[in-house]
């Protein structure tokens, strides 16, 4: 039924690449199929002006999409003269999910911008980039801590990240473009890994969508995040 | 328990007023206690340039804030040189919403443009801007029949929104600032009149929330928002 | 002969509604007929960089229409990117006018930023917002007075500002749309409570005017400035 | 009793140099004593879109200042990234006043922009703007005469500008800027060549003034208008 | 000698990796040993409007950094509202290279645009972008062969770059960061297959250079451009 | 052969005129036939932050055309909101070019500005611009000396620039309009008195050029720039 011949509760083939690019503190290519992502985060030693003097530190996330990352070409947001209004969702998304996983007093007072480039996309940009962009971020924790930055995680749980939607009437997991451009609702979950929620963000598309669907979607979501917390594990688990 | 000594099901005390200024084509005041915004529809005969001879209609909407309708003066927009994430991320939801009550090919080749401008906010200034907004649509499609340029309402369902959260570790209905700087989840919900889902935005301001809680936070939503569409009817009848 | 059917020397009905909105310093609505303009005057605890060290204070202005407070919708500014040319100019004469009517020194070394932005025009929208604008500063003067922080009131004398123009031949006072629009000349006075000159912008739209007809003109404004400064001084005094 | 040792009714010295560069259609430097601004006409053969189809034309102005035409640097307004108010002010005023001179029907449907750059300031540059603008738009519209393109000209009187105000109390003529710094009332006008008002900017910039002060201000600058304007018809003559 | 041990006259390991993006007509990673540049290749059926109906098409290109491409991260260029001196000059450059190895009239009225993203830099990222960009122009051309658009191929003669410089005294081919940042002359060639110059840049960092100096810096580039040239062919031969 | 009749190896008529506004430190006009450009050395008691407590100075320049400095007009940059592609990269190399010439350390912790505004184009300005910018600023390194702020020169030694290029397949000195519109290549040349390179900039316009061209091209500037250092050294010793 899906274009792809995938199970309604399948994922795309996902992988993270350790270290893809070698100047950031942690760097991570995430790829959900067709859908590819390099996740950077960069520890800058100091905080935005309104945390200064607090003892605590701050997690910031920046997006964007190659020109050609899409069919059609984009017209780049540096020469546009701004950032659109999706992008600015997005990246505000991205933010608020990573610092759900991280207790900023313990990361004391210094800030992790995780930049989430879109290198090709084919659906699911923006879940690909919390759970690959949070895989950065702890990559880059765990460097501060083997450098004796800090002593302990400031970690207090992973974040995973995944869609989900209504696709011909049924609820299906990790919607594809050729499944998204045509979902009658498309929900972003995220989650930490004890399968409570960060954040839920819902769309009806055509039709209003029914309690019961939703719950059949987040016990997809659930599902689906489970095994991307896992894949998040094994990478920085060094294989 | 809750500041305002409300129930925890129930809403602030909320007005609709009926043209609240002269030259919109649907204009309404709606207030939810202390958080006053303007909503004015405007009726343009021309689609946007994707839409361009589809035969069909757009709904699009903007979002402002006067830098003194909050306790501490917000700088201008304007003034910056550009719209903050927030605002952005605001309207996308509105316009989003309002299409979701609308069927665009009845609507015909014209564009209705809905500004929500808040002139005194005390929290829920999304929620308030989507149910005043979808009454200022209303009134300005009811004027679209009056005036025999519709011959029939594309509206398919009213729309209503509201936000709930937990607060001090209780689910509680329409937050009010004082709770929404506090709360521990805040999710803002858009239904149709049916009960059925259109957004569902949950972000976890500290803790992730459990499914349960998301449940009981739905319930008081479901009933918030039933109330409010009825509201909105009985000010287009006219009281 | 003037479409409202005013006498020649008749303003419009002007009220002015203190405290309209709740968190600013000092907060006014003005009508003057069907121009309503929202005035809330702010407290900052610090002075433009320019003044700083040098005792004494300063005030600001900012202007706004919202998009559709005019017949037809205005593209808002917030979106476009900039302030438009005809609104950079509106609030610096705001500006202006307003420290015509204060001592700076007195002020000590704080800003009052004046927010005058237009829910509804119908002509006179920058008269209006210096004479509702003058009154939300004294307004958050007395509060400062009240609280203590100043012992001394910084206000020189109080400041109102009318339209006068060409109508048909026949100089008018306070012209509103109907008449602005189809003005020989406009003609925007400034003065001070005894009479005297802060501002004079007049503007031939047709013809050059002669010496008779400004005097004539400024006669009217004098006249109509003398009312507004009256009515400020009832709403100051509790009406 | 002025800085300059000139008599209160007195120019400076004010020359008007025709075809100072090579490209314009009406290219004039003008200079009031060490002000010097280059005012260049350029003729469009077009309208903005807002007259399309009216059988008639438009003028408009627009003004600069070289970084170092004043005494400190000031930052360059392309490198800033937008004109400031100062400056959209000015050019508004440039453009109603050169507008106020010519007859747009018979114009004809094209545009004349007259670039108005201060090389050098020493007060006074907006009303030397206005009266060097004027003698280069007249000299475009000889050379449009010239080339058969207008029949007839569309000019209905000469404009000029000069600036008033109160120094030490007393009102003078044609402020420089050792004046303008330190007056304690500014005032710009501009007259057409019979001596009545086109445009009357009057700002207290420190008490207000009564209309006595306002009525000495106006004959001093209607004397000096005068003058200015003879000055124009002698170069476009030829000398 | 040289901070890698590479030989004066020796290039880094180059490769040019085909089809690195899926959407884009032309796509391919450049890397010149750390320094990694994403090059795709857009056609579009339509031209600027500056040459609209010459029967002629255009080559643009457009260049970006990811922010975390380098040691330190740089802001975003989306972010900050514009792009940088360095971004548009290289930019410019990039385009004005690729265009010469293009006969405008034989591409027909469609416009070739080049994307440049580096993701990781290490010097020379210019450079790369031009010869990468060649490349991916030149499969983007090769696939409107094959489809039939075009029946000839527009391409006069391949074009490839690469930096020269003068390093401790020393002139050596294809400076990395290294050498970059503590060289005393930079040079940047953009060569024709044959020989001939496209772009000379060569810029002083230190002491000026002499006639010998540059002589011998150019010949180094004669060399390295054609190595660069027959990667390009074996990569388009499908190696 | 030229349009202008003048030799292959022949400046146009090149003047510097001292002194030509009076607020700046150093003040020059340079024309080259019809080439006029306002150059004003600003000097600034401060540094950039990245140079801060370095005990170094700073020389930057910036560039702008009137916008009827060309035969049809330009869009203002300050009025479209930023400079284009063209100003930024002409900037950039004024900058680097005058940086060439001077001490850093010698000069100190300020900065020196260098204006450089096109009052008439006829080609050639960015290398008028470099030529009459060096002469501006060692006017003001002069006046540095003379008030005692400066004990020693900073200056290394002059820098001049001129164009060169191939025009109807002859190697020419200094091109102006009517040549550079019509070149098949196009050398900026920057250097300093000794011949040695400053900076190279050679763009192939129409064919590659080959070395012999390039020799014969470079061969021309030498002389061309040996002149305009002679007449730099004259204006400032007063002629």
């Amino acid at each position: 039924m899906r274009p792809s011949g995938r199970q309604t509760d399948q994922l795309r083939a996902v992988t993270l690449t350790k270290d893809f690019t070698k100047h950031a503190e942690g760097s991570v290519l995430i790829e959900f199929g067709d859908t590819k992502v390099i996740c950077n985060a960069t520890v800058e030693e100091k905080v935005p002006p309104f945390l200064k003097g607090q003892s605590q530190g701050w997690i910031t996330a920046e997006y964007g999409m190659l020109p050609r990352s899409t069919d059609s070409r984009m017209r780049r947001e540096a020469n546009a003269g701004k950032q659109g209004g999706r992008t600015v969702e997005i990246q505000r998304l991205i933010g608020r999910s990573l610092r759900a996983g991280v207790d900023m007093k313990k990361l004391g007072e210094r800030t992790i911008v995780v930049d989430c480039d879109v290198i090709q996309a084919d659906g699911g940009t923006r879940t690909a980039s919390i759970t690959g962009g949070f895989a950065a971020l702890a990559l880059a924790v765990e460097r501060l801590i083997a450098k004796g930055v800090l002593t302990e995680s400031p970690i207090l749980h992973h974040v995973g990240s995944v869609s989900v939607g209504i696709y011909q009437g049924t609820p299906v997991l990790d919607l594809d473009y050729a499944e998204d451009s045509n979902a009658e609702t498309d929900m972003n979950l995220v989650m930490a890994e004890d399968g409570r929620f960060i954040e839920v963000q819902g769309t009806a598309e055509a039709e209003p969508y029914s309690l019961e669907e939703m719950n059949a979607m987040i016990a997809l979501g659930q599902k689906g995040i489970q095994e991307l917390i896992g894949l998040q594990k094994n990478m920085l688990a060094g294989a």
